[in-house]
């Protein structure tokens, strides 16, 4: 049996989105509990609203406190210890719940899940990884996506270690191939930490194809595409502007005139069914890897549909033991990286 | 009268697009003459086949050599002396031509470029800009597009003075809008660079008004966008690679069955309108700003269309001197910027 914490006050609609998405996810799923944590009176006040009440698979944790979405996160870390995003991350650490889910603050959760929870062996960042719709019909996993800037070859490295095994887990694939985002794809392209981390990936033992480039990513040219949170939260951001863009101008075009809008009609399943093959809402629930547990990071923006996807992702993420897939696989590595030597007792 | 040389060799079609392109510009183009550079055999069958033959306005240029997409830029620009890139170069250097125009390699013509033609006093790298459209149905200016990685504050700031003065030139915007790509708008966010850039800039005297995001692009926040080579080139090739994700699923959906292709063909008149309208091959042309002279990159799969409008957009800038902006620009940046104090003379 698994049980999830859920941040119920987090993301831009908080209990609104966040409880009647547990309850939908609850209906379908049957091995899993549920902790809604938050202030207890939102909470239930929500619940009564739906003609339900907390019971045995759906606990109420109350957390008197909450995170702002634009809360600095040193501030957060410091003052908001009775936070719903804190408490959820404290019943992680504590073994009451195998997964927390916010859709808060990513800066606050991501100080506070490093914090309460520490990084794996070997991983000196965590880093946020998330899923993207490709060509192929397949997953593209990218990481870093804005949790780290300035990164070193090293840090690369354990993006692409933590991007393969939370592939191989999730995705139950033996060698995930791994692509590092480049400006190019021949070796003498890039700065200096793209250039190095390649040669580090390239004695890793990952299936490391070598470079790819930004369009890669939706071409589903690889499993795993590592890069610089940097580029990596530009590069979403900028693909979100132009799907933003183009299906603003469909729909502008689409609305011209009566002729347009009557074209719109009989053009309505097909254009249904376009939206729903690369709805992002499917997609939504990012990871925060290298953690000593599992957290999930839900889009602030997300409905009650996007919100019990991140909710599948935790659990997915349980099943399929992810932290512990990361964990096993740096101990391998340790022995081999550019890393001053390690007693006997610790490469085991 | 302006002369614009053409690079007739470069790119994924050469002469075949090159050559059909610079006719169909002279013929919409009044005070305007071509010289065509390249082998003279292949261009001179290429005119004869549209029963077309030099001319007064339209002069061919031989040169022998040709640089391969693929040749590596310190090669090309060692060996490749009579090459159809460096002799269109050389002829803007000698002032037989105003600018020149090419598909070919880029990091090719930018070494040549750099070589032959120099930078701008206080310019210390050239920097790749292109416009893209967005939402609000204006451009976006974005530099640099990869011509330089691991940039420094200083290159930033150079960066957005010449994207501002471009379109301050071509736009006849008196005072753009500038903003920093970054990961988020507030001033903490950001790697060391940007964030000393966000300094630079606000003193600068631009109209700056802070860092945008990757979606502020084709949501038009700003005229113009200013971020590090590898960022600007994984942003736009992750645009692209969500551009063609959408378009193919948009046509395999219509193409479904019998139904869904009737429901296409009603619909024809709209998607059409909405191709054009955000229609690539309409913002081909990249400006390598910040050197002695004007040339414009043509993407190298351009077909006739989309290279005659990297032809217009060289005459545009001749028009509107833009080298001769940004210098001006430059010159009164200097006794305020962090640089060594130049002497009396040079701050003229």
């Amino acid at each position: 049996l698994i049980t999830v914490a859920v941040d119920c006050m987090g993301g831009d609609h908080g209990p609104h989105v966040t409880v009647p998405a547990a309850l939908e996810f609850l209906a379908r799923t049957g091995d899993v509990d549920v902790v809604l944590v938050g202030r207890r009176e939102a909470i239930e006040s929500e619940l009564a609203a739906r003609g339900k009440a907390a019971g045995k698979r759906l606990r109420v944790h109350h957390a008197a406190e909450l995170v702002a979405m634009d809360e600095p996160p040193a501030q957060a870390l410091r003052y908001k210890k009775d936070s719903s995003m804190r408490v959820a991350v404290n019943l992680v650490k504590s073994g009451e719940a195998h997964a927390c889910v916010s859709a808060g603050n990513t800066g606050a959760l991501m100080a506070i899940s490093r914090f309460v929870l520490k990084t794996l062996d070997g991983i000196d960042r965590p880093a946020i990884a998330t899923v993207l719709p490709n060509m192929k019909r397949t997953n593209t996993y990218v990481l870093d996506l804005g949790a780290n800037v300035d990164c070193t070859a090293e840090h690369l490295l354990q993006f692409g270690i933590m991007g393969a095994m939370l592939v191989a887990a999730v995705e139950h694939k033996e060698r995930p191939t791994v692509g590092l985002l480049n400006i190019g794809t021949e070796d003498i392209k890039g700065n200096e930490a793209v250039k190095q981390a390649a040669g580090l990936l390239r004695g890793s033992g990952l299936n490391f194809i070598g470079n790819v480039e930004g369009n890669d990513i939706y071409k589903g040219t690889v499993d795993v595409v590592v890069c610089d949170g940097f580029v990596g939260n530009v590069a979403l951001k900028a693909s979100e502007g132009v799907a933003a863009m183009l299906t603003t101008t469909m729909r502008e075009e689409f609305s011209r005139n009566p002729l347009t809008k009557m074209a719109a009609l009989i053009a309505m399943p097909v254009l249904r069914a376009f939206r729903d093959r690369l709805d992002h809402r499917r997609y939504n629930g990012a990871s925060l890897l290298g953690l000593r547990g599992i957290v999930i990071k839900s889009h602030g923006s997300a409905d009650a549909f996007a919100f019990s996807q991140a909710l599948a992702r935790a659990v997915d993420e349980v099943r399929n033991s992810v932290p512990q897939r990361i964990a096993e696989r740096m101990a391998l590595l340790q022995p081999q990286a550019a890393l001053p030597p390690q007693p006997q007792s610790q490469v085991q």
